[in-house]
C-alpha cells in the first residue's frame, strides 16, 4: 500500500509522469483516491481498440480494477498491485509494463466498507445487497468480493484484426468459461447511470481464480460464501486518447442497447 | 501564469489540499492541465442548487470558466483568476473565496491555437468556425473569445429557494439582457457529445463585458471582430457532492430536453 503521506519524490514522479516522461516512482494518486478510467466505454464498442496507454502508466494511477488489451486482446483484471491478462484461450498471463490497453478503469482500493456474505446469493442478490450497502447510486465504487464459488461463467474475447468489427460482434465470438466451486476474487465498479457514455452504468464485474488460473468478464455467477470491501469515491479523472481514430470518432449515440449485447450478453 | 514546472511547495500544496487542509499555495492543476468540473449538470436539471465547493477551493483548479451559485444565485465567469457573479439584477459582483457553487466547470485556460476573427459571425456561424478548428468532436475544450459584439443576448438566474423547483422551471423565470454594440470576452467550454450527463454537450459560453459591469449566461450574439484562442485537453476530473440530496438524485434519465429548455431557450 502507498503511504498515506506520500514523499517529495513520490509527487516529483506525478508531475514527471504528467509532463510525460517515464519515472518508476510511485504516483500520488493513491492521495487523490480518484477512480481512473483510459478512454471510454463508448469508443471501445465502436471499435477503438488501439492501445493508448501503457500498463506501466496505468499502474501509477491504481493497484485494482479491469479493462482490456491492445488489440482488444483478453479481459484484464487488478488485484493488489497485480495485473492479470485472461486471453481467450482461457489461460491467465501475466501484464508487462510495455503492453497497452485501449480502455481500462483503476483505483488504489481502499475501502471504506467490508461485509461478510455467509449466504448464497445469485449475481442479481449480490448486485442488490453491494445496492443496498453504497450511499445511494451517484458516486464511483469500486467493490471487491473474494469468496467461494458454486459457479461463475465469466467469458474473454479473441485479438482482433483491423479493420476492427465493434464490440458487440465481438462478444458473439466471445470465449465462455464455465468455472464451478472454485475459490476466486470478484473485482470491478458500479457507475453511476449519468456517467453512461464513458463507463458501464451499474455493476462491471471481472474474476480470477484464487490459483490464478482462469477469469474473465463476469457473465453471471452463484456465490457461496465471501468477503465483500466497497470503496466509494467522488473523484473520477477520465483520460482521453489522442490518435485520430479516436479524434473523430462517431461517439456521441446511444449505444445502450450494443452495451448489453457486448458486456451482459452469453 | 503558473510555471510549467511547479515547485515542490506547489506540489505540497496540491498534497495537502487534496488531504483537506486549508492552504493559500497554488496547486498542481496547471500542471495536470485538465478540465474540472463540481457536480454534474443533470444535477443541476434537478434542482441541485447547494453549492458544495468553495469558490476558494474552486480556484485552485482552474483560472478560467463558468458555473452558478449557491442557490442558483446567478451566473459565474472566470477569467484570468478573477471569479465573477452576474446576478439576475444584471448587476456583476465579485466572488469571494467563501462563497460556494453548486456546479462549476473551470481550467487553467493555456490556448494551443488563436485566430484572429475578422467578419461579422452569428452565434451559429462562430460555434461552427470555433469546431472547424477543433481536432474532433471528442476532447474537451476550452474557448476564450475577445471581442466587439454587435449584440450579445445573455440571461440570468433568479436566487432560488427551497424546495428547489428544477432547472428548466427557473429558466421559464429568467431575466434575459440584450447587450448592443459591446466590447467583452465569451468563455465557455464544448463537451463531447459523450459526456452528456455530466455537462452541456456542445458549446456552453458565458459573457462579461470589457467593463465588467455587465454579461451571464450567453443566448445568442452577433461577433463583428474578435480574437478566439482555444485550449483543448484530454483530461477530465469530476468531483461529486457527498451530500445526502445528490447521492440519493435521480440523475440517470435522459434530460436532453430539459437541458434545451434551461440552457438555450429564451
Amino acid at each position: 500500500m502507498p503511504s498515506e503521506i506520500p514523499s517529495i519524490c513520490a509527487l516529483d514522479a506525478l508531475r514527471t509522469h504528467r509532463r510525460g516522461a517515464a519515472t518508476a516512482e510511485p504516483p500520488d494518486a493513491a492521495a487523490l483516491h480518484e477512480v481512473f478510467q483510459n478512454s471510454t466505454i463508448n469508443a471501445l464498442l465502436e471499435g477503438l481498440y488501439d492501445g493508448s496507454m501503457t500498463f506501466g502508466e496505468l499502474r501509477r494511477h491504481g493497484d485494482f480494477g479491469l479493462g482490456t488489451f491492445n488489440a482488444l486482446d483478453g479481459e484484464m483484471i487488478a488485484l493488489d498491485g497485480e495485473f492479470y491478462q485472461i486471453k481467450a484461450d482461457g489461460v491467465v498471463y501475466p501484464v508487462t509494463d510495455h503492453q497497452r490497453t485501449p480502455f481500462a478503469t483503476v483505483v488504489f482500493f481502499r475501502p471504506s466498507l467490508g461485509r461478510a456474505l455467509d449466504e448464497r446469493l445469485s449475481y442479481d442478490e449480490l448486485q442488490s445487497r453491494m445496492e443496498g450497502l453504497m450511499e445511494g447510486p451517484n458516486l464511483f465504487y469500486a467493490v471487491r468480493v473474494d469468496g467461494r464459488f458454486a459457479a461463475v461463467t465469466t467469458r474473454s474475447v479473441p485479438r482482433q484484426e483491423k479493420p476492427y468489427p465493434p464490440l458487440a460482434e465481438v462478444a458473439a465470438t466471445q470465449a465462455v468459461f464455465e468455472l464451478e466451486n472454485v475459490d476466486g476474487t470478484l473485482a470491478g465498479f458500479r457507475f453511476p447511470d449519468f456517467a453512461r457514455g464513458l463507463n458501464v452504468p451499474g455493476f462491471h464485474l471481472h474474476f480470477l481464480t484464487a490459483d490464478r488460473r482462469a477469469g474473465g468478464h463476469v457473465l453471471d455467477l452463484k456465490l457461496e460464501r465471501g468477503a465483500l470491501a466497497i470503496d466509494a469515491t467522488a473523484q473520477f479523472h477520465l483520460e482521453l486518447p489522442t490518435d485520430p481514430a479516436f479524434l473523430h470518432a462517431d461517439l456521441g449515440h446511444d449505444q445502450s442497447e450494443a452495451l448489453d449485447r457486448a458486456e451482459r450478453a452469453r
